[in-house]
């Protein structure tokens, strides 16, 4: 059983502030300040460029990619991190559109995190009259699933209400019309079981700056199942991808496996926040982190019904159905979440009008859970956030 | 007059290490290891998901641009951060192709470094009958330029020698030709003094990671001459180069002007501990560093050839033609290199045979260039360089 008290004397969380957004950034890992220091002044500082071999720099992309694998059901040596995760996704989808050379169509929906519908489009405009995207509602994914499909490119866990899609599933109903797959687990991994080779799903990209606690804009992974990390072909091909890098060929040629999916020099400062960051997952099951936030996301709605008649559920109500998230509907929930954020209570938004409470039980329990409804209602009860200040849309909402 | 006594204040070598090789990778900067730890304990842990807007997290790409912008001789709002360099290369270069139509040659030359043109490679395969990469040596660029050229992609500065492009002449050759130019200012930014707007450039990205001392894998950075910033196409279109990222759309519509440049969630601790390494170049002129990296330079060659003779120059000798490094060969040169490195000498070993030695005057006077030529012979005198430990190839050479 894994020992959540254990997991949060793991985090630093400020004093007075009961935290509900480790969905859009996770919490600081205590271990980070003192792992990131060493990595500065022991080994950029004191290594110097020996580092990339003496610091193991250079294989950081890969063996963090390994501990992120055993998080998303992944075999060692099939993840690798880097980029964003937007970048991520370009990468996958150019990748599986040109193992499937004869069909056009990228399905995805509604419900996709919109930067991975914009990259889709950006590859589109690329390619021509060589692919399409199709963009169906979250609910007519499975119907729209035909023999047209080259490409299904969906985030498993919606951003905005925690509607999960059933991977295993949609999966085989893609192979099975001689499609592909491409998963986005941004709102999955560290969230919910992700078995990415029992799905046998056959890319999967994701960031780890959420349930990760990677730290704000921390690298994404890559995910490529074995059979075709030796045959997909970067369309984002630099140098870290080569199959020798430090030969400075002049022509291309991939690296075998997972690496031809590296690009760029790796970002090691930012890799060694996230390597002492997954410390926190050391010995922590998903099956009892999936548990976990079940009981946490149904007290909260338990609680918020009772207390908060005004907002209205927007996550559907079967927990086997929801991520780790829970969203609720008003037409001011934006100036309410910034009341709320104002007592301590931290969310966040989305726009029209969802107010969004992640659940995390590496740092979160019932107490804290319990603290936010009381919170919440007061805020409602007294209308704490009628004020003009509260309506007024900052940079990032 | 820069007083490079009060820069080298800026920054910690270690004890018994003469270092070459920030043309690799920058030392690092004494302001960064507390402005990191602030970043990650007060803005991180403190400010939580907050950090986007109360630490300014959101505007630190296009801030940190201006800085880097001051260096480079292009103007505040011009410059934006982020990716790999890599990425940024890509994203020019397609930016510069849509912006011209009607033609598909991307020329480019063998001393550009290898990853430019994978991605170049990477980019012609997805762009299929619509683009082609042609690539020449270094001194036939100027003869290669016709009115089939779409776009000349150079690097103005090569990594192997040091060997100098004329930016400004090239460009103005490219555009007399109709074609638009992407300069990669990898050994340029903080090398060398850079006239982006003088030279009418079109798109420039360099890395920070080297001259600019942003550590090791630091953001790149991207420019768009203001003629094209509004129009340039994004091929990566993500969401933070939308114009309305919060909105969240399902279709992209780029921002305005060098925002659109931008792609996923900006990484936030890497670009802190960028934003204090650029603290170091307050004040500092690049003339006066242009000089002081020649007299560097000119000394260092100058004792070398006396000293060295089993050593060729394979660097430009004409100081006006070259960077702010020296190479010379040797076909022992990775052994060599291997020796230097034991002795606390620091440079790098470029294949086949080239030994790499960078000049920095923010933190290297001649004393450092004294010494090492000082250790360089004694190894080449005694043939320390001659162990079969010296000739195993690391992972990274």
């Amino acid at each position: 059983m894994t020992d959540f008290s254990k997991t949060r004397a793991l985090f630093t969380i400020p004093e007075g502030v009961i935290y509900l957004d480790g969905n859009s950034l996770g919490a600081l890992p205590s271990a980070v300040p003192a792992r990131v220091a060493h990595m500065i002044e022991a080994e950029w500082g004191g290594e110097l460029i020996r580092g990339w071999n003496s610091a193991g720099w250079m294989v950081q992309p890969r063996r963090v990619g390994d501990r992120i694998a055993r998080l998303i059901g992944a075999a060692p040596g099939t993840v690798v991190m880097g980029d964003t995760l937007s970048i991520k996704v370009y990468q996958a989808l150019a990748a599986a559109l040109s193992l499937n050379p004869g069909r056009r169509v990228i399905l995805s929906d509604s419900g996709n995190f919109p930067s991975d519908l914009y990259m889709a489009q950006g590859l589109v405009r690329m390619l021509g009259d060589r692919a399409t995207l199709e963009v169906v509602e979250p609910e007519q994914v499975e119907a729209a699933i035909d023999d047209s499909v080259a490409v299904l490119m969906l985030t498993e866990v919606d951003y905005r209400t925690g509607r999960m899609h059933d991977m295993k599933a949609l999966t085989q109903k893609a192979h099975s019309a001689g499609a592909l797959v491409v998963w986005d687990l941004a709102h999955s991994a560290g969230a919910v079981p992700v078995d990415l080779a029992g799905a046998d799903a056959d890319f999967a990209v994701g960031c780890t700056y959420k349930y990760l606690n990677g730290g704000p804009g921390a690298p994404a992974f890559i995910y490529v199942a074995p059979r075709y990390a030796d045959i997909a072909p970067p369309a984002l091909s630099g140098w870290m991808g080569h199959e020798a890098p430090f030969a400075f060929d002049l022509d291309y040629r991939p690296g075998g496996g997972i690496e031809r999916m590296r690009i760029g020099t790796p970002p090691i400062i930012a890799l060694a926040a996230l390597d002492a960051a997954l410390d926190a997952w050391e010995g922590v099951s998903m099956q009892d982190v999936r548990k976990a936030s079940i009981a946490l996301s149904e007290l909260f709605i338990a609680e918020v019904e009772k207390r908060c008649r005004s907002l209205m559920l927007a996550s559907p109500r079967d927990p086997q159905r929801r991520g780790s998230q829970v969203s609720f509907r008003h037409a001011d929930g934006y100036a309410i979440m910034r009341a709320l954020i104002a007592r301590g209570v931290i969310g966040d938004f989305r726009a029209p009008d969802a107010l969004r409470f992640g659940f995390t039980p590496l740092y979160i329990g019932d107490a804290e859970v319990r603290g936010a409804v009381d919170i919440l209602a007061d805020v409602l009860d007294n209308r704490l956030w009628d004020r003009p200040d509260y309506r007024q849309k900052e940079l990032v909402t």
